[in-house]
Parts: C-alpha cells; structure tokens; sequence
C-alpha cells in the first residue's frame, strides 16, 4: 500500500521545518517554528515531533516521516553517520536510518555527506544535501555549480544529481561576529542598505582572487575614517566584502562557472544574485521548497526500494 | 640648553606607557598602566598625564614631553593629520603637532601614517611609525620587511629609516572574536598549546597563497569533528590558520622576504617566530623598547630642529 501522504522535516540547529506533500510532491501543507535543536531538551525530539505534526498524523496515521537536517547529527536525536561524495539519491537513501520514535511512529533520518578536499582537510553537511537533490532535479545533465548562501555558505558541483563535491565558507557567521563584536561594528551607525558601497566591497573581496581577506577586513575602517565609504553604508561595504571574498574562493577551487543555481531565501539572494551579476556570473534561483522536493524525492526513494 | 632628559609616551586604545629617557636614550625608568584611550574621559588627557609621569616632572620640570599614538586620534586628546609614505625621522617631525596641556606643560604629540595600496585604499597606523622609526635605526641599508603582530598586525618596508609602505592586517582582531563569540570558539574546551596544531594550522592558512580563509576556517570544526585535531587543540589550529594566512597574505603583497624584523611582545613573538619558521623566513627580533628608542630619536630630532 502506497502511503497517499508523506511529512518530511528539516530540522536544523535553530529552526524546525516540516511539510505534509502529496504522493506527486506536491506540499499540501507546511508548518515553521523555533524549535530547532537549540530548542528541544534532550530526548525530547519524539516529543516535539509530535506536537508539532499531530493534526497531520491524526489525518494520515501512516504517512511515513523523513526527516533531514542537524537531527541526524552528534548533537540532534541520532547521529547519522556520513556519506562520502560522489552521492546521489540512491546513497544517500541507503545511508538513511530508521528509528522507533514511539508515538508519533517510525521516522527515517536522512545522513548528511562528507568529502575531503584535495588538501586531505574534510568537509561536511547536514540538511543542504536534501536541498540539493530536491534542486537536481531541474538542473541540467552537465556540471552545475550549486550555491546555498547562509551562516556557513555551501558550493557544490552537481552532475546527473549527484553531488560530487562541496565547500563550506564562513561568510554569514564571520559577518556576524564582526558587526557585533569587532570594531568595524562600532563604527555602523543608523546603517542602511548601500548598493554601490556594497558593489565596492564585493569589488575589493575579489582583488587578487580574494587572497587578502585578513588585510582587506581593515578597509572597511580606513575608507569610513577617510569619509569614502559614509559610517551608515559600512555594513554594506562589509557585506560585499566578505560575499566578493566568497565568490572569488570558491570560483578558484571550483572551476569558475558561468552561471550557477542559487537556493535561498529572499533577503541572501538579492545580495549574492547582485554579486553574482558585479562579476559576470548568470543566476538561476529556486527557492526555499528545494528542501520539500528533495524530502519528498528521498521518501519516494525509501518506499521504492522497500518494495523491490 | 639641552635637557638631561626627555619623557616618550606611548598612548594607545588600551594602555598607555612612558618612559624616562636620558639624552644618550637610555631609558632610566618606565611606567605602564590601563589608562588607555578607553580609560580617559574626555578631556581628561592632561590631568591623567600628570598623574602617571608627576615624580618625573618634580625631578625634571623643563623634560620635553613626545606622545604617540591613538593619542594623536580623532578619538584622542587632539588629532594630528596623517603623514603620507614615504616617510622617515624628519616628515615624522614636521608633522608633529605641539599642545599646551597646562599643569604637565607642552606636548608634542606624533602624527600617525597613511599610505594607499595598489588598489588607491587607505591603510593607516598610529604608534607603529614611532616603533618602526626606533628599530629602523639598527636595520641594514636595504628594504627590510618590518612586522608588528597584534590585534591589527602591521607590515612595513622599510629602507634606510624611512618607512616606504605597509599594509594592516586584522588577524588579532580576527581570532579574538572567533575565540569568543562564532561556533569555533564553542567547540574550545580546556584549550592548551600544541605546537603540532599550530603548525598544521600555518600550513593550511598558507595553501593556495592564503587565498581561501572563509573556506578553511570551517577545517577547524571538521578537524575536530573527525577527530583529527583534539578539542583542546582547536584553539592552537585556529591561531596558526590565521598567522599563517596573515604571512601568505602578506608576502604576496610584499616582494616575498626571506627574513623579516619583528617588533614584539614576548608571546606573540613565540608564535610568530614558529610560524615563520616553517615557512622558511628567518626572523629577527627587537622588544617592545622599540618605542621607547623612536621615541627619543623624534624629541632629539625636534631639539635638533629647533635649535637651527
């Protein structure tokens, strides 16, 4: 019996998502909170699930739960051991595990993926491999760079919708700490928003193929203290900074793409789609649902396999 | 009349310093205290100053006085306009700005430097220029490679006492805020050195000509995730990532050095040396009487000065 509906979650460090998707994906239904693992005591997430998804689950008693994210990891429900790249679909459903979550029933946690780079250093995800799959989908067969801008920016090259490699960059955490607790934050004052500050520093983040990043941070003071950058547009200068900065890394390591697929939220896809068209580089965005897609791709995937 | 002795403050954000200097430049006694920028109110600078050096000014009231440092600010006791590079002992001078700070008497203050980059940004320094001015004097002939490591790491050439050029580089700045406040600093726990992590950190920051600190910062928490580096570890990898990144940063923008002159504190100078070490640039070292030595060297140049 094919379930006629599926609940997939993506659960992360500070947010839970969860989406009720028909059996041809589309999403019937969808819900947010804050109860992202920040949120949840520990062993509470059977808990929580179910509060969340009750209405759901008392409409669908089987409709199978695939859930993606930080849940699956060292400090979420279960840890969930990594795949390695190359992967697509089918490795990451057979690296996901199935656990007995009492009474909201049983969930399938999806594994995040890891890769070394060709420096032996490893890197890791958790949650933007189910977007990525749920993107694939709609990409074309050759080599797709992929972008996901955030906290912890990840670039992957996709192929065939496989994942076959990927990077972290800092950008959205280092921006953070430095308008907080920098110097450069005590000089924005009343900031607002600036687009040729911000073209300026997306500029500057890529002179040199953006190795200077230590040196480049501190023009974001002299240009203020010199009156050409005015104090309430620095936030903007720094901002493109570090997203020039991110742009050149990763178009060095990755082979330089001309156009990319961006999956983001609204706010971080108008400044990184700004950067992209500074540099030359064509965007293509699809929005926030890739999460849904790929949740739903993967659980088709699960009740497929089960029947063979 | 010559006096028989002089007084050289060293006045920063965070502390201010003094010394008694004798006119062979033999510091006969010092002081230091808290009493930074950030530890004065405003208008205050005069009455603090006579506090700190008041037994000094009873044995010898006609001491000239010479400050430097952010003093000389915006955000100090009076501003002194920057002194563009090049420049050596007499621009300094010229550019020196006297002040009648009533009970504690006349004083000179020193004007920082500014200089721009090949890219026209401006880069800025003061107090640096009044070390390097001290240590230039027991440099060789040639350009030398000056490096003042700290919360905005400074480096210099510097050819026959003039300072041509120097770039700003906000690595101190950097892992302080990482250490505190960013996911890296919450993976630090019982830290303590280990010069092995320090090493694989200088050499990571260094792949790539350091072009690619967003993406390798991330190493710290995957090295730690995989077990690679222990947790009491991280804390070393992460300072020797962003020195090393600092020197691969630096020395692409300075014609590459094949030793450098530092000016330093004793426990950056320990971790700097290392590092420089692996990278195969030999170091010298001068100690933080550096300022002291510029110090006299500008108040003996302004006798000089005034006297013809």
């Amino acid at each position: 019996v094919t379930a006629t509906r599926m609940i997939g979650v993506d659960w992360g460090t500070t947010r839970f998502r969860a989406y009720l998707i028909a059996a041809d994906g589309t999403v019937c239904d969808r819900r947010a909170s804050d109860r992202g693992l920040l949120g949840v005591a520990p062993g509470a997430f059977g808990c929580v699930l179910q509060e969340e998804v009750a209405p759901w689950r008392r409409a669908y008693p089987d409709a199978p739960v695939v859930a993606a994210g930080m849940v699956g990891s060292r400090q979420g429900w279960k840890e969930v051991p990594y795949v390695s790249c190359p992967a697509g679909l089918a490795e990451i459903v057979a690296g996901t595990l199935e656990i007995d979550a009492g009474e909201v029933g049983r969930v399938r946690l999806v594994p995040g993926l890891t890769v070394r780079d060709e420096a032996g250093i490893p890197d890791v995800m958790r949650g933007e491999e189910t977007q990525i799959i749920g993107a694939a989908s709609s990409l074309g067969g050759g080599d797709e760079v992929v972008v996901l801008p955030g906290t912890h920016s990840k670039w992957a090259t996709v192929r065939d919708g496989r994942i076959l490699a990927f990077s972290t960059f800092m950008t959205g955490e280092l921006f953070a700490v430095l308008r907080s607790h920098s110097i450069l934050g005590r000089l924005m004052n009343d900031s607002r928003a600036d687009n040729d500050a911000f073209a300026r520093g997306v500029r500057t983040g890529g002179l040199e193929g953006g190795a200077g990043l230590l040196r480049r941070l501190f023009s974001a003071r002299t240009l203020g203290l010199f009156d050409e950058i005015p104090g309430p547009s620095i936030e903007s200068y720094l901002s493109g900074l570090l997203i020039g900065t991110e742009i050149a890394e990763a178009t060095k390591t990755v082979s330089p793409p001309s156009a990319v697929t961006l999956i983001s939220g609204a706010t971080l896809a108008t400044a990184y789609t700004r950067a992209f068209e500074l540099i030359g580089i064509t965007v293509r965005r699809i929005d926030d649902d890739a999460a849904a897609r790929g949740l739903w791709m993967i659980g088709r995937e699960v009740a497929r396999t089960a029947r063979s």
